[in-house]
Parts: structure tokens; sequence; C-alpha cells
């Protein structure tokens, strides 16, 4: 098996990773994809920082041993937190959704006033400033945390009052400082899109970091000959510490197709 | 040491069970506890019964190797899960908070019609409705998971708007059968209580599972002959797997006392 021909990792906390998974196989229809859920031990956004290291180098060892071309980091927390331990033992590229929401915020906004959402322990770690300053110093950031999202995309309250009236308390500082652009740095958050666009108002643009990483993707495996020249459809497998049926349940909604068997792996 | 002189050991999945400690500290205030608190494999109410098992068998070995007189189970879902596990490999009475909760709630009721609040995992294991059936075969028992309401009391949020819409919500079905007594089947949920109690309305008595299982430990240790004789007021210990100064911080709230120092342990 040649180097191009090997499938492409991609790991989170759980579930919620899948939105990348999905925006890859939309952009990359060739590429095949090892998807890792560390579903025994989600959420990690309240973890401490030794712990999430500790997990994420684990993951990405495991993802490293199944031969991948590229490892992407689908979770904004282990992005956050241990994205540089990850890309020095890896020998292959690293993206991760971090990185690629920051271009893209910086690509979009024209008021150079962004705005950030995400986990508690995304938003404490600076990790989107971080990366958002270094590309243009000059923007100005204003930063939320949003824990209550994830629970009520895992209830399935999409568009329910209860989310509107969370969604307004959590984004008005961001309104009051007139952001033109709203980073979701949660890949739970783009199931709230809709909610969100009509809360924050429509001179806002909502930067999805999973089209962002896909985008960026596809742009690494041009430019380093790493593009799967097969044209079968690949199937792609699935890894998860605990609970494969609810995974399978949800990652087939998210997806909207039917998923290979999902391996429960014990870390 | 006389057995009636070792201390009490109390476990949760986190931070929740310290409602439970608290209700200890008020009812039995010579007796020693040992607090356990898994916070680096938080929450348990998503994960797979076999893994909640597994889990808490590590946590009650690890209590049992601390040499203490009884064994309680704080959490909710780990008492639905695997309340039979630790029973049977305990050489001390184990009490756990949902017979107790269940047992108070059949106290109470005059009419019967029992409403069970909890998580997802501790609804849906069935574990108050056999237990209240163990007591009253012939008690119509009303259950509701309500999922946002961890996150809610995480976030601060006892009396925002936001917790009160999802309350009338969650509370609905209950209210429309004619409950008249509520079990807060979650350790969370007693912070939540004057609100619920607004919301479920006057005639519906809140049955707190924290001061159920402090008042069975009680009559436990008198039974048993187990009560520590000692007047001294003891030094509690708190043990943790992951981030003991946000668990300090919190448990400081949660029992308006100082902690000891709270000491990380690996599992």
């Amino acid at each position: 098996v040649t180097t191009d021909r090997l499938p492409i990792g991609v790991f989170d906390s759980g579930v919620g990773g899948l939105t990348v998974a999905r925006a890859l196989m939309q952009r990359l229809p060739r590429e095949k994809i090892l998807y890792f859920g560390d579903t025994a031990r989600v959420p990690y956004g309240i973890k401490s920082e030794e712990t999430i290291n500790h997990f994420a180098i684990q993951i990405a060892e495991f993802l490293l041993a199944q031969q991948v071309k590229v490892l992407i980091i689908a979770c904004n927390t282990m992005a956050a937190v241990a994205a540089r331990a990850i890309a020095e033992l890896a020998p292959v590229p690293v993206l991760d959704v971090i990185a690629a929401g920051a271009q893209g915020a910086v690509e979009r906004t024209r008021n150079r006033r962004i705005g950030v959402i995400g986990t508690l322990a995304t938003i404490r770690s600076g990790a989107y400033d971080l990366a958002i300053r270094r590309i243009d110093a000059g923007v100005e950031i204003v930063s939320q945390p949003c824990p209550l999202f994830v629970p009520l995309v895992e209830e399935g309250w999409f568009s329910h009052e209860v989310t509107r009236l969370t969604a307004q308390e959590y984004l008005k500082p961001l309104i009051a400082d007139s952001v033109d652009t709203l980073v979701l740095g949660c890949t739970h958050y783009p199931l709230l899109k809709p909610l969100l666009q009509e809360v924050a108002g429509p001179t806002v643009e909502l930067v999805d970091s999973a089209d962002a990483v896909a985008a960026r993707t596809e742009t690494l495996l041009l430019e380093h000959g790493l593009a799967n020249p097969g044209v079968s459809s690949p199937l792609h497998q699935f890894f998860v510490t605990d609970v494969p049926q609810r995974f399978q349940q949800i990652g087939e909604q998210f997806l909207g197709r039917t998923l290979a068997p999902v391996q429960v792996v014990r870390l």
C-alpha cells in the first residue's frame, strides 16, 4: 500500500467529531476515514490539562499504529490542550479544528472583530485567541464559554425555547461588541447553526470548524501528493471505547448514512 | 482501632455526592468520612452498564482497602447499576441513595402516586421503580429523565429563567399525573429544590435522597453498635481522580466549610 492510499485518522472525545467526518466525506469522497471516539471518557471539557494530554496521546498512538497518512484532531478541547504534544510524536501531518477555524475566521471578518464560543476548557485555554493572533495580531476577539450547548444538543432541543433563551444569554456580550464573525468552537455546535444564526442576526457570519478543517485537509493532500487516487467509495472504520450501539444510532443521524459495524477498543 | 471508630466510606462519580457527605456531617457529627469522587471519569450517567460496574467496583475496593465500617453509594447511577455487585464483594454494610430515597418516598406519599426524576441512566435502569415496588407494589410511579439539570446546576443557574422553563417541561407529565411526592433521584438536584418546589406546587413533597440515606445510616449505626463513641470533630478525607483545586472550590461551597487537602488517586 502506498502512502496516498492510507486512511485519514480522525479523533474526538465522543460523537461530536462526526461533524468533521461528515465534512471530510462530502469534500473528499475517495478518502477512507478511521474515526476514534473516546465515549467511555467523554466529556473532556471539564478535565485537567494533564489528563487531557494523557488521553489524547493514547488515542493518537492507537491511530498511528493503524497506519494513517494524516491525523485530524476533531475535538476542540484536545486541540486546545494537546495539539503540540501530538504534533511532536506523530510522523505524519497533524491538522486540528482550532487552527483551521482560526484561519477561516480571519479570512472572513471585515470589521476585524471575531467572536469565539466553545466549552469551558477550550475557552479557558485561550487557544483560539492564540491561533487567531498568530495570523493577525490586530484582531479583536470576544470569547464566551457555552457549557449548556452540548447537553442541549444531546437532548435534541435544536430549536427549543430553552435553547433560544440560553443562546441569547451567551451571545449577549458578543453582539454588544459588534463581532461580524462567530467561530463555532465545538463540534456539537453546527447542529445549532440555524438558531445561532437567528440569535446572532444576519450580519454575523458563522464559521464552522468542521468545514474549515476539511478544506485544509484537501489543500494538504494536494500539496503533499497524498490524495487517494482510488475511485471506489471507501469503507470507513469507527472505533469507540464504550456503548457502540448508542454511537451507531447517533452517528447514523449525524452522517445520514449507515455506519459500518462499530468496534469497541479498551485503551 | 475498634470497628466503631473506623470511618464511613462515601463515593460518587464526582462532586455531587458531597450533598450526601453534608447530610451525614449534619446528622452524625462524630463520624469521620472518607469521600471518593471520580472526577477524571465523571459523568457516569451516559456510560454503559458494564463500564459503570467496572468503575464502581474499583472505587469500592479502594475505599475498603482504607478500612471503612460502612460503604455509602452516593451516586444514583452507580446505585442503579452496581449496588448488588458492590454488596456482594463488601464485607461491611452497603447503603445507597436509591434504596433510601425509595423508602422515604413510600413513607411520605398519601395518594400513592410518586414521581421520580434523575439522569438518563438512572431512569432507564428502572432501579427506583424496583426499589419502591419492593416496599409497596401498589404505588403508581411516573419517572422522568432530566439530563439538563446537572449542567444547569454546574452553570450555577439555580433560579434562572432557563432552568424554570426546563423544569416546567420536565415536570409536566408528573404534575399531569397528580404525584404528591417527588424523589430527587440525583445528588445535584437538591441545589434546585426551591425552584422545583415552586414549579411542582406546594402540595408536592420533595424527597431528597441525601437526607434519606443519612437517616438510614444513623439507624444502621445504632442497630449494629457501630456509632463512633468519640467526641472530637473528625478530620474528613477527600480523594479524587482529577482536578483537586476545582473539587476543593466547589466542595467548600457545597459544604460551607474548609476542606482538608484533597488527594489525587489514579485508579
